[in-house]
């Protein structure tokens, strides 16, 4: 169902149902650019640590607009065996409320509108009829002001809007080449007091004009008239004059009143059906779903936190429960299965053996969508698709019960917690290397990074160049970091000490460590975090920003949740502490991101993971590689979320592997405590995958 | 006449014709947004001087987008006393012209954007079908890569660029899972050998499937294949394989670098139409135009230098002859005659008497606009109504010659020193209080400004406190800076001392005069240049800023002009010395604005204006302005420029008034010159008007 300004009031009771009555959502938004970064590169450095994605994106991403939101709710009808799906495809514009609330900036990239271009988008839709929304700061902002002018009125203090304080006290200047046309205006009005006509509209005029025409009336008539500026469909403002008795005259200001309330409801807009979705507590579905994740929050909650760790708090509390399937399909049993994880490859894919399509079905009076007409990059089809790629690979998962649920639907409703445990609140980390996913619930992974050098070089160079240059160390995987700078992966980590003592007399290029470049990297930030204040002169200061900018609370109206809601009964926090991810020190206030693995049970529940792809080392090494480009492992995904996608004479093979035997002991840990609501059945469940 | 991507190369040469018959050429743009600061009174301080204006405009416009150009070109048609007309209306997108190209970035301002919405703008034609552009350094430097890759070619060094260089060494590395593919496709081209077909389309795949491709058959096939990756409609990208034989190899290789140059010159799409205008030297008319012509420079020529002098210089080159109809109609004889200075208002009065509608009639094959039907803020629409305001106010003009010619369009053709003469190459400066224009050809007005005080205060203050503070001093006109300071114009110059007397012991607030406020300036601004340098980290890096962004140059292929083209002919730039204009001293490069008049003739030919407006000091003292509102008199003009309009509670009124006798006779001074070409005729003109 399309969603626009014009039909959304109409929609939203269908919309809050849909939510309200839903085993699971998924969702997907559509941005008008991805990066405004000098190229990919600045955003997807291979070897980025979570924090530093984090702010990449946080920089360099939100300001484009989120501007379609797809939301598509799936509903188990146990009658028909299948799913009832609702899907809607809203487009979201911030028009301004009135003249004096924010006005928005929003960055297009062209290569990303032009992508969407491509596809069929309807950029009118979004800028001529697009659904408005506000943050919670100016939610409450404008309520308190609508508040207070309410009561100023009641109180007889101040004056209704729409009189100027200055007119009472006398006639009006009224400059020499206004005279005629304010004295044909108060011929006009005298007229209308001698007739039997009620209301008078005068010709459109400017501004000024109005103004005098206020001062003018106010002074001459002060009873018996209700004078009001109507802007017509073309923004042409005109005044309306009423003939009214005070009894006429109030109601009509309680009138204006009510609806001024009704319109504030109107501009908080799109964010009701985000906050609808967030009260639900229900698992959200999305497919590579960060940024979608991170643009949610900015454009309907807050301003993004500043530190990672407040923005995985914040999430949290906004969607209590999210599952990213492209991280599910990058992951055991899956990866073995799923050559691309790109959501219109995941798609076909799992309509064949040894997966099933899913039974779905859509719900009477929304239009169908047909999968083999893709309709890819409409964020409701995206969203609709992602869902169907879930129930596809939950499905799978159920054959692994005893006895084996070829429909492991029901689990939804009865047992919540039981996709809780297996995969959600993971987000994919597009193209790093060795950390597949962000945890919204503790700390990342932390892989050994040993066998990594950092090198220094003139402009001049390129990949080729770093080949010559290791050509003694075997493969090596090259990270470009800016046009001076790249990561160079060793196969060997042995190999390390070798390469830094060969460049010991080097005068064109430096090599460090990765242990040295993240300690200097670590001195410069704390050195620039003394001077950081004298910056922000030249930052484009946007007043949406500035209210939470300094010091970061939780959004308003929700509270810290427990990691599991399901489960988040009073009490059960302190439960939580004997759960194995408990126990990890967060980074304290210092910076220093050294990990603690303090584990109860003896074991070393989280190590480091090592950081190899299990494809090996790549053998090209193509000298046609502009020095841009980071030839980081990805598929044909990059197409998916930047229509800029990596060039044929690139290299690199598709999915992203990683080993990490040890967190699923983390997670077997947690499961403990689990296991009274959780069947015993499911044990099998975690010994087929690596990650849950 | 509509022209979008899809029918630019058929419009072109109509377009060009055009331009080429033309007497004189209307121009108007509509932009994605007006103004990134955090609100309209940071562009827009009535006490700017114009540098500070144009700065700002340079740092807060330029990121918005000049998405749709129109162009109204006017020639008259003796037999039928009309001009003829030919309308086009320009869809401007930034489509990247490859993989490689830039990426622009560009800003939307939600106000700008839905006020464009509401008169009907249609999106989808911009996003969707814009017509690509590219600046002069972007097009040289496309041009110099295909140049290039084709020299390289014809050298047989390198490699089309078709086949990835590292193909050729030997079979290459397929990965286990691509093994089946790529042996089924090797299978399908030994079957296309042996087959009477001479072309294979395989399946869509990814890009590592592609590159597996080449290098397979490149190695394999070395001879008598011609590979090619074909994109379609979708974006979906394919391999097509074609048997040839060493001459038709040759041959489609050719044909590929021919497509590639008209691919190029489809990539300086639009730009080409402005080249155009520019070389044919043409009067252009505009109405408010200087965000008009610092846009076309920005997205078609170079950006924007740093210094106004360079700006003005770079505009002389550009557009040597251009009329600012807003300026026009706000100076005499019309300033008397015409209220409302906005588009809309003066084409309305321009029909009326004492003027008289323009005869004109469209050319054939062009749509008519019917003007009853307004269809403002097209800009094709625009364009066209401010020729038609041209034509009345010139052939107004006209009347004041002897004999008087109601039609005065012939002299376009025979003397284009006359417009020239008359108003071109000052360019409107919208809510400056007392430097109404930008002067192209020589320095800018230096008002005194005696009377203006500089106060800071604390930020609660509103601009009745500031009324009440200068209370004892008569009537007094506020432009606020900021939160915390504002320019205060006294009505009497001799009561400065004693306000700066009176605020000798004050704690919360601060009075500075001008002078201080100046100096003070200049010293921070020459602090600042001593560590500019270290904060171009933090900017927004775009590529297309980058190449000329250090040292400034005059735009590609344009010499410096002489001031009045029409007159330039060799030697004659000599003679400009004895016009009364040569004789200001530029700024130094030491930043000193200090002027110096030195008139040969003895008379101080250029004063400081005075800074009063003629409709007196404003009586009312309105408390509800909100702090951040300027008081700059304007009239609804704003809602041309911004739909956020003037508050109808703001004071002022509209027309900006000026005094500058002492200009007229630098005007006078340069009349001498023209003499020998102006009929003697025309002195009464300069008799009538204070500017011209």
């Amino acid at each position: 169902m399309e969603v626009t300004r014009k039909n959304f009031k109409d929609c939203l009771n269908t919309v809050y149902s849909a939510i309200e009555e839903a085993d699971f959502l998924a969702i997907d938004g559509e941005f008008s650019g991805i990066s405004d970064g000098p190229n990919a590169s600045a955003l997807t450095n291979g070897l980025d640590t979570p924090e530093e994605r984090y702010t990449k994106l946080k920089k360099h991403s939100m300001d484009f607009l989120l501007f379609q939101f797809g939301l598509c709710t799936f509903k188990y009808n146990q009658a028909k065996s299948k799913y009832i799906t609702k899907t809607f495809n809203f487009y979201i514009f911030p028009k301004p409320f009135s003249r004096t609330s924010p006005d928005i900036k929003f960055i297009c990239q062209s290569s990303s509108i032009d992508f969407l271009a491509s596809q069929g988008f309807d950029f009118n839709k979004v800028f001529c009829h697009g659904i408005p929304y506000l943050n919670q700061d100016e939610e409450v902002q404008l309520r308190e002001q609508t508040e207070e002018r309410r009561n100023q009125h009641a109180n007889g203090v101040g004056t209704p809007s729409y009189i100027s304080p200055s007119s009472s006290k006398g006639p009006a200047h009224v400059p020499e080449e206004h005279k005629d046309f304010i004295s044909r205006v108060v011929e006009k009005v005298e007229a209308l007091f001698a007739n039997s006509e009620k209301t008078l509209d005068l010709e459109p005029c400017t501004g000024f004009q109005r103004k005098l025409i206020y001062q003018t009336l106010n002074w001459k008539f002060p009873k018996g008239l209700h004078v009001e500026t109507i802007e017509t469909e073309k923004k042409e403002r005109y005044i309306q004059i009423n003939k009214v008795d005070e009894e006429e005259r109030k109601r009509r200001e309680q009138q204006k009143l009510e609806k001024e309330q009704e319109e504030l409801n109107d501009a908080v807009g799109f964010s009701r059906v985000v906050h609808a979705i967030s009260k639900s507590g229900k698992l959200v579905v999305g497919h590579n779903m960060l940024l979608d994740v991170m643009h949610s929050i900015h454009q309907f909650y807050c301003p993004l936190p500043e530190d990672l760790q407040d923005f995985k708090e914040v999430t949290m509390c906004v969607f209590p429960r999210l599952l990213d399937t492209k991280l599910m399909a990058s992951t055991q049993p899956f990866k073995e299965l799923i050559t691309y994880t790109s959501l219109a490859e995941l798609e076909k894919q799992l309509k064949e053996s040894p997966f099933k399509p899913p039974q779905v079905e859509t719900a009477e009076g929304f239009p169908s969508y047909d999968t083999a007409q893709e309709q890819l990059h409409e964020a409701g089809y995206d969203a609709y698709i992602t869902g169907l790629c879930f129930i596809s690979m939950a499905n799978y998962l159920g054959t692994f019960l005893t006895p084996p649920k070829a429909y492991i639907s029901a689990r939804f409703q009865t047992n919540r917690a039981f996709f809780q445990q297996v995969s959600d609140l993971l987000l994919f980390l597009m193209r790093i290397i060795d950390i597949p996913y962000l945890n919204l619930t503790g700390p990342d992974l932390q892989p050994k990074r040993d066998h990594v050098l950092y090198v220094t070089f003139p402009k001049e160079w390129k990949t080729s160049d770093l080949y010559q240059l290791f050509s003694a160390f075997g493969n090596i995987q090259v990270s470009w970091i800016d046009d001076t700078s790249a990561f160079v992966s060793l196969s060997q980590t042995d190999q390390v000490q070798i390469a830094m003592n060969t460049s010991r007399y080097a005068e064109s290029y430096r090599i460090q460590t990765y242990a040295e470049y993240i300690q200097n990297k670590q001195q410069e930030k704390e050195k620039l975090g003394q001077t950081a204040k004298t910056w922000g002169e030249d930052s484009w200061v946007k007043p949406h920003y500035t209210s939470t900018a300094s010091s970061f609370g939780y959004p308003r109206g929700l509270r810290k949740r427990s990691i599991s809601p399901a489960q988040g009964e009073p009490g059960s926090e302190d439960a939580l502490i004997t759960d194995g991810w408990s126990h990890y020190s967060f980074p304290d206030s210092t910076g220093s991101k050294k990990m603690k693995t303090d584990d109860l049970s003896g074991q070393s529940s989280v190590e480091a993971v090592e950081s190899k792809t299990s494809e090996g080392w790549l053998k090209t090494t193509d000298s046609s590689d502009s020095a841009g480009l980071s030839p980081v492992p990805d598929d044909e995904e990059e197409e998916e979320e930047n229509p800029e996608g990596p060039d044929p004479g690139n290299d690199a093979d598709g999915t992203v592997t990683w080993q990490q035997a040890s967190v699923v002991q983390g997670r077997k840990g947690r499961k403990k405590k689990k296991k009274s609501e959780a069947p015993e059945s499911t044990k099998s469940l975690f010994e087929v995958p690596e990650v849950w």
